[in-house]
């Protein structure tokens, strides 16, 4: 199974940002750093050296799942920490947040869990909940489902901005182990599920609620709704012990969409899959769906949630300053469209 | 027909708001200035006599009639300009915007007559367009139908801040027309279109699409369509020639749920509904749902989408820099929970 067959398709996201790329890039202005494509956008506010880091981001169909199970305080928690991770990127601290909430008949009683725990993350990373915004729009959205936006200002020295022109060949690449799918790749782990459900005779509900021997007697639906991991604290570890030159978040998109955000061009990635176990949960959706290495790689990703580039002198002394983080690769020059090469699999 | 019956409940969006209120107060940080309910959040950043001012809104479903008639540029056009006007109720002026596109199928021409609308308006209002998220969510929404949010960050000076303690008792109100019901009230004017439709017989596509007289010709469709009005050049000359103690942005919850927002507790406002002529889509509207006034003031902004709060002193002046404002009324001592009292009907 491959993403596209599941009625998502990246390269038509991508046809469609290159249709108004002109137009957006007409609304600069002097405050403006850097170009489209970045974890974040930058913006120099006059009289201060703090630069503003700006993102966005929804938690996709990991909703669907949630909704399914009644567990909707995890995705709350995940949208913060998923533009948290975005700003860290950047090298950016939270400043403050903001929320989209939307559905076709309001359930205060399911917002409260969903914004609510929200609230608590952003408090636990110090962040502001400054605003948001609750629409009820009958017939737009199947019964039931809601969408989430986060919306996170961070702000972040002028000097302290993680910028990719700054890697170098032979810089090495430091993983930090996710905790499951994070918030993307859920449409095809979930059509994914759907079929292996069918296969067992279960409804997807019950299938999802099933103890599975592969994560140790947890459920599917355990694992698919673990909470996105937060990187603030590791991010301040690792900086505050090596000369860290730029930051990927691995999100939609997987490993090709996301570790070249955080090269420049002529630069790519060389990376040892075999460096850290891919988690169980990424193993039985690649085995039920037959998923092709390179679609899973694309799609998920698969057991590390954010790399970091760091000067090669100061490996150790980043593998030391975070104990669960692995050294899975380096810094190359690259030819040709796709900038992450396996080293061997 | 009362909002209600649509679909759309606001003590329901209240009720929800409600239960995690203690939550987000305890997010605040040292630089957050103000409480819950204004217009937008103020920030202030260290080391910078600028105040961050931060707003989220949607559409509604303004957008199901956009896709309905396959005219899809003004709601682009439309979310940039609602959280300019809510930004400027606070006193600021915009710096950036990011956007939140999503959708079951995203279609790339449509995302560009959508997303490219709204850089547009960026440019148009000097708002840089920082960034933006598109996801795509199969078997979330209906068919066809997309979601908008959007993220306004604008600066103020810090004794430029417009705050609702400013004003007071005698006061004078100098409301802006609207262009029409701007992006709000859409889920109880499309419920009477729908009825009004079955009524002569036509599908609501003919319907909407149909000259009528009243509108001088033009179609319910173009009445319904009208953007949303940018009010930044009338704010910029109303605050060169007047004292302006505070701004309300007439959105959802119409005139009750808004005009309070730019007054302190104990302090109303006495309208009068004569001092301006109802634009005849909001007469059409109320006559063919048989709406009660109480509820169309309270769904819709009837005709004035901006009042400002001005010094009684400076009524002239303000009058004066803004050819199409109107006095609508005066702001008094109240008691109740109504505070907007209507002078005569």
């Amino acid at each position: 199974m491959r993403y596209q067959d599941t009625g998502v398709d990246i390269s038509r996201a991508e046809d469609a940002l290159a249709r108004i790329r002109d137009r957006v890039r007409a609304t600069k202005r002097p405050e403006v750093i850097g170009d489209i494509g970045a974890f974040g956008g930058l913006f120099r506010l006059a009289g201060t050296d703090t630069v503003l880091v700006a993102t966005t981001d929804g938690v996709g169909t990991k909703l669907e799942i949630a909704r399914l199970l009644d567990r909707h305080e995890g995705v709350g928690t995940d949208l913060v920490h998923h533009c948290v991770n975005d700003a860290l990127a950047m090298g950016a601290e939270p400043l403050f947040f903001l929320d989209y909430f939307s559905t076709s008949t309001l359930e205060p009683e399911i917002f409260a869990r969903v914004v609510g725990a929200m609230a608590d993350a952003c408090r636990a990373h110090g962040c502001a909940l400054l605003g948001g915004e609750t629409a009820e729009m009958p017939g737009m959205y199947v019964p039931g489902a809601y969408d989430l936006a986060g919306f996170l200002v961070g702000g972040v020295a002028r000097d302290r901005i993680l910028d990719p022109a700054a890697a170098r060949e032979g810089d090495v690449l430091i993983g930090l182990p996710s905790t499951g799918l994070h918030t993307n790749g859920y449409s095809l782990a979930r059509a994914i599920c759907d079929r292996a459900a069918a296969r067992a005779e279960l409804d997807i509900r019950s299938f999802l609620l099933a103890p599975q021997p592969e994560l140790r007697g947890a459920s599917l639906g355990d694992a698919l709704l673990a909470t996105h991991r937060c990187y603030l604290d590791d991010v301040r570890a690792l900086r505050a012990a090596a000369t860290v030159r730029s930051i990927a978040h691995l999100t939609g998109g997987g490993w090709e969409g996301n570790l070249p955000r955080a090269l420049p061009p002529g630069l790519g990635a060389t990376v040892d899959p075999n460096a850290w176990i891919v988690p169980p949960v990424f193993r039985m959706l690649v085995e039920w769906g037959g998923v092709a290495d390179a679609d899973a790689f694309g799609a998920w990703n698969m057991g590390i949630g954010l790399v970091a580039v760091v000067a090669a002198a100061d490996e150790r002394a980043a593998l030391r300053a975070l104990p669960d983080a692995i050294r899975i690769g380096m810094v190359e020059r690259t030819s040709g469209p796709r900038r992450v090469r396996w080293a061997s699999r």
